[in-house]
């Protein structure tokens, strides 16, 4: 790992999941002196749900788990770390093919039970001889932490991410556990975030998949690095069902709206992890968008600001000029009126109603943007639209690892 | 002016434009030891088009600006540089209506005859005394040179941009003059693209606007420097009509086809101009993209490229990392086939069809990434679109300029 990124927080103290058993293995995907292969096996029963990159150019990988995810049942997951496998043609497609047989006779299950990931080196295609060696040796392996689980999905993170989470559906307690890799689409190598979420709770798939989606739609689908796609984004959600509660399938079950809200928490801390694993991070941002026309005008809104390379360097630059901040709204193509924008930073006005303010105070903005965490609050002074955006700010760091590199 | 960029182009011999008399003189708007004011006036029956920023939070200028052009006429241009007068509310209106007001009266013509542009800091409405000053001083001021002008509008550009072309309309040679500022979305302030071209051609304004507009959307529509779209953005043409054709009014008229190639000309080498005064550029990059499905399709892809930092930055680092290119190119949303896709540099193709290419040499590539200017061609192998974009590389020289600054 590369020196760890200053707003790295520490992983959590993470049970143990029944009915998901994580095991991890070295394939040696590249000539590297640790576990690259993590296979975590799941009770019969589970159910799953997914979402994945939009990016029409995406890996094999999230062909097939896009196909897999309408079955609704998981058995188990394998993550590669080390070659993304994308872009390999027929080659590439066979390699995940091999992994999901080999994985299906060993566990008496279908193919289609077992989910792959890949994430490294592009262009490269899976050599399937260490895959197959590799799913041997982790088959043979001790059960080992979520900690470990997630280190071993990592590649160029600077530190390792979970994060966990508790509902009561009735009297059951239910525990998710979520685990995720990512820090831009990174350097050296074209890479990807990975998320897993893996719970006790009973979940029927479609219930499931609906909660995973607009998890997703709140939380990693709101943060950004470098406004750059992967073409292996994946985030999977396994529901063992061995907490022993009512399975939950539809949000009039009792219990439902806990699980949902312990799902979109777990989620929350794993993008805000990714962001806070951003390349070059000093600083975590949050935009808060207020008073637009609709959420997702907000929401559209606040990423626009979060991929302006002017916003996020004057950040860098610790600098409160709103008048970037300005630039990037009028960009967004969403509804916006000049003279009913107001800006600020950490619950001090900069502008109001399209103006400076006469006493704007910038004393106390200058102290909060000297902090690691920094909010960007824009009201459109429209309507009743909200949402909440996170990025990190664009610094050499970013530079360094992207272009000080040669292949 | 900050070290002049590495891929400055000296400033062309600009002959005068019958009709067009340019004057600057020192308004003050900031402190500093230069002239700040421009000011162009045309002869009576100049026809003016003009094309502006799609940015919702534009400025004043702006506003007027598309308002005016409709009207097809124009006696006057000034430029403020040094102050943008953007996100200022009604005095900065009062501002831009004060210098419409004393400039008609000087001219005897209407104030919608008058345009003004601003570039430089914003929030700050334009000072009226400064810019009263300013244009008694400019209206006694001699004829300057193109360059002169071209120097004056500029604000934080590192060399002065200028274009020329001509054009035989039947026997009459006409002349185009173009001068642009602009570098990015220019730090320490928000900054801006202003383009003037000046022609002594006689061409009525319809068509004037139709042959700008056209001519913009393949030119200062396909480069970015870093996506960022400035409040200001303006591009104008203004036709004296003192070279003596027959009025254009359509592209059926003798020599309409000569024009505007002439015009397209002027305009590609004024955009050429800005991407080179990139913030921090050290290599020009042009992204060639084929067999889209439409050309407009292509520039999307094109500009999905030119704003990807991933490949700004593995440019910089003259790394031939055809995988951010595949990202980049499948997350524009257009329409694209990872399996028919293929991505070269500088006319080396380093994968086909969706694999890398078995035989690929990159020596040549190696060779090609570490000149000055580099070509990416990506082919979608799906149709007959196809566009030229243009932009430059991510260096710590950006950040420096954006980040390393306290406003």
């Amino acid at each position: 790992m590369s020196t760890v990124s200053p707003l790295a927080v520490p992983f959590p103290e993470a049970p143990h999941i029944a009915g998901a058993t994580p095991r991890i293995a070295r394939a040696g995907y590249k000539d590297w002196g640790r576990c690259d292969l993590t296979f975590v096996e799941l009770t019969e029963g589970t159910t799953v749900a997914g979402v994945f990159t939009k990016n029409v150019c995406c890996s094999t990988e999230v062909e097939l788990g896009r196909e897999q995810v309408v079955l609704g049942r998981a058995r188990a997951l394998v993550v590669n770390a080390g070659n993304s496998n994308a872009f390999t043609g027929y080659r590439g497609r066979e390699a995940v093919e091999a992994i999901m047989g080999q994985v299906a006779a060993h566990l008496g299950c279908e193919p289609s039970d077992v989910f792959v990931s890949s994430t490294g080196v592009i262009g490269v295609p899976l050599p399937k001889d260490k895959a197959r060696a590799g799913l041997d040796a982790v088959f043979a392996a001790p059960e080992c932490s979520w900690e470990d689980a997630a280190a071993t999905i990592g590649t160029t993170d600077t530190f390792t991410k979970g994060a966990v989470a508790t509902a009561m559906l009735g009297d059951k307690k239910v525990t998710l556990v979520g685990i995720v890799k990512g820090s831009g689409m990174i350097a050296p190598d074209m890479a990807t975030m990975l998320g897993y979420v893996f719970t006790d709770a009973a979940v029927a798939a479609p219930f499931l998949q609906q909660c995973l989606s607009a998890a997703s739609d709140g939380t990693f689908n709101c943060i950004t690095v470098d406004g750059d796609t992967s073409t292996s984004d994946t985030v999977l959600a396994f529901a063992t069902g061995k907490a022993g509660n009512t399975p939950l399938a539809t949000f009039d079950d009792p219990g439902a709206d806990a699980f949902a809200a312990a799902l979109h928490d777990v989620c929350r801390q794993l993008a805000h992890l990714v962001v806070r694993d951003g390349e070059g991070a000093q600083k975590f941002i949050e935009i808060a968008v207020t008073g637009a026309v609709s959420d997702e005008s907000a929401r559209r809104v606040g990423l626009a600001v979060a991929n302006s390379p002017l916003v996020k360097t004057a950040i860098a630059g610790e600098d409160a000029n709103w008048g970037r901040v300005v630039m990037a709204v009028g960009k967004a193509g969403e509804p916006a009126d000049r003279d009913r924008l107001s800006i600020g930073f950490g619950g001090t006005w900069a502008a109001r109603d399209g103006q400076p303010l006469a006493d704007y105070d910038e004393a106390p903005v200058a102290e909060h943007l000297r902090g690691q965490d920094v909010v960007i609050e824009i009201d459109l002074g429209l309507g009743d639209g909200c949402a909440n955006v996170w990025t990190c700010d664009l610094t050499h760091g970013y530079i360094s690892i992207n272009a000080d590199y040669r292949s």
